[in-house]
């Protein structure tokens, strides 16, 4: 049917959200059912707030940029929706912005929310259509292969462990360890993707830290020994989410804003837990390096794979809906390694809202202290390639939307 | 005279030290009265351990992919030279191995100590040719215009804070504050440099932080607060050795390892204090990055224009010391900002050795927490062009030397 979109981005940011994005609002604009391309500004806030975007008003040539600015262009939040007045409130505002396609660009609890949207305009017969896009450098989505996100951070991330791993090589006989701390608050995927950089016996990293193996003590210490006697150093990746055998989290934060709003404990501390056992415990001196959000966003050496492949999930969506498709998150599928190809795919929006992907325990070693083929297998196709950014001056330049609010 | 030439890398790695390196070992390898083309395994330490290695027996190729690889490929070390035994050691290993020519990349420890050798064997009537090429990320060194590294750190460091700069920019409900840690431990200059990432009113940094201006925390937090009634967000960029204005640091670490083995004390928690203060005097969420060692290796990232001059640095103190020049340091002289033109010149190594160079207080604006217009015009061109690192499999490709140790 005809009537207008609205696409919104959600979460934490990645270097390629905004590729997504673009995928939605350039093929929205060629579907003939669909009149406004809107967007809500800063998240599911912008529906809340009625602070919405009319995207036909944008230069296109800003939102052809979105493939090369990282970070969320339209605004992102970490509102979780759970009061029914505010799905009440959405369902009016879409009604009155005659609003009857919704894309939401997220993770699972983005798509749990789209997926209460679906279903109670379902309920209450207006007929809206909901499509998720994927998005998380956690990569920890259910029914995906991957996460669009997930191919730039680890790009990026192995770049930084690779360079300031040569760093080590060349002070250890004073730097001797460093530790770098990886994002990844439940699942190892992000610290696990730094393995990429090791080609060689001398390379970083050495030790990967992730989640889904309890941290051991004694065994950590014996293999920092292990590198520090064989090559006289020691590169550690920790994932901010690594645990301790009883489960908790071996560096929480403490004060008055432990928690972010969706109540999700705030880490920090996981580098700096390490270093401290290192000098301590192994006497020798130690670094540590937390990147924290400047890893989500170097669209400076993004992986083109990565954001391609964002694109596509956006575009897709935006087909699927025009098609009829509702209640549903685009998914990636892999089709082949070597040569990699992947195509796009359908999972219902409550199985990847409740679902969570874990770094499977086989693609492990089994001193839990490095990933096996396996992994190198599913990983190294997604960080293939380089997206370039416009260069200005030395320095990238990002676009910044006008922001065109529609006053109704 | 005819004879062997030895370069040694020192200190702090840089994303071109190893451009300096190729400079120095391609030209001595053109030198007709240059014989064996050497290299002090871990900077100093290689001449006292007698850990010396054969450049000429090295691919051709890898001596060329200097050019792409951060960090130091010849090894570094943060080692003092002050004993007598010590010098008595160096100017012995250097007769044993005919080496009349000594290259001496690094800061001013490394100049004071090129100038102590060259003047014991010039008492002692050794011919021995001593020339030093620049290296600090710091950008502290007296006499030159601005230093090889410096202008690598600043394009990669302010691409990061643009970037995670976005990231706070779609996230300010959320994560208001965000706080990056500059290395810089005496001067603001790698600090100062991220202001070029901002060419409009909305883009980060908005607040830096350097050693020349004494921390004033009320003054401090009313800047946050306007920026925060502005624009609802503020992105900090504070230098590791920003001081209270009692002169102390605002964050020095404590315990067994906080000092390095030079006796500087060893910094880290600017970062975290600034953000501390911002929640619990200010009351809004904060996060923090420390890129650390990252920052200064972003080979991937560097700048081509200072990488050139890395090159050229180390090739003309091989031209020099050919020519019979002993006892001075290469330096960078610029002759014009626009366009830019950058020549070489010279300095006395003792000269050096004892100079400082600040951030001048006349670039810093009236409040204390930006950069003025002529910090621009300086720092703009040092940043100018990308390095490309050579890719292989969606990550760069650094050499690493098969190190061909001399045994005599």
């Amino acid at each position: 049917m005809k009537g207008n979109c609205i696409v919104a981005q959600s979460g934490g940011p990645t270097a390629v959200i905004n590729a997504s994005a673009c995928g939605v609002i350039q093929e929205a604009m060629r579907q003939e059912q669909i009149e406004g391309v809107y967007a809500a500004y800063n998240g599911i806030l912008g529906v809340l707030n009625e602070e919405i975007l009319d995207m036909r008003k944008e230069n296109p040539v800003d939102i052809e940029g979105l493939k090369v600015s990282p970070s969320s262009a339209l605004g992102s939040c970490r509102y979780k929706v759970k009061k029914q007045e505010d799905f009440n409130k959405i369902l009016d505002v879409f009604k009155k912005y005659r609003i009857h396609y919704f894309f939401y660009i997220g993770g699972n609890d983005s798509m749990d929310t789209a997926d209460r949207v679906n279903k109670m305009a379902e309920k209450e017969g207006y007929e809206l259509k909901v499509v998720g896009v994927p998005k998380t450098i956690d990569n920890d989505l259910a029914c995906t292969d991957h996460c669009p996100g997930y191919g730039s951070v680890i790009k990026y991330l192995a770049t930084m462990t690779m360079e300031a791993g040569r760093d080590t090589e060349a002070l250890y006989t004073s730097d001797t360890v460093n530790v770098i701390e990886a994002m990844g608050r439940n699942a190892g995927w992000i610290a696990a993707g730094t393995a990429l950089a090791k080609r060689d016996e001398p390379d970083a990293p050495h030790i990967i830290l992730v989640p889904e193996v309890p941290f051991d003590r004694e065994k950590f210490k014996a293999r920092v020994d292990y590198f520090l006697s064989k090559i006289g150093r020691a590169v550690i990746v920790v994932s901010e989410g690594t645990k301790n055998p009883d489960g908790s989290y071996i560096a929480e934060q403490k004060g008055d804003f432990a928690r972010d709003s969706f109540g999700h404990t705030q880490l920090g501390g996981a580098a700096n837990f390490i270093k401290e056992i290192v000098e301590r415990e192994i006497r020798v001196k130690a670094r540590f390096a937390i990147p924290s959000t400047i890893q989500r966003n170097g669209i400076h050496f993004a992986s083109l794979t990565d954001s391609k492949e964002a694109y596509m999930a956006g575009q897709k969506a935006v087909q699927l809906a025009a098609q009829g498709v509702s209640g549903k998150m685009v998914t990636l599928e892999r089709v082949s390694d070597e040569p990699y190809t992947c195509e796009t795919g359908l999972a219902d929006l409550a199985e990847v809202a409740v679902g969570e992907k874990y770094l499977p325990e086989e693609w492990v070693t089994e001193d839990g202290f490095f990933l096996k083929y396996e992994f190198f297998t599913y990983a190294r196709p997604l960080i293939q390639g380089e997206v370039k950014p416009l260069i200005e001056n030395g320095l990238p330049r990002f676009i910044r939307f006008k922001k065109h609010f529609i006053r109704l």
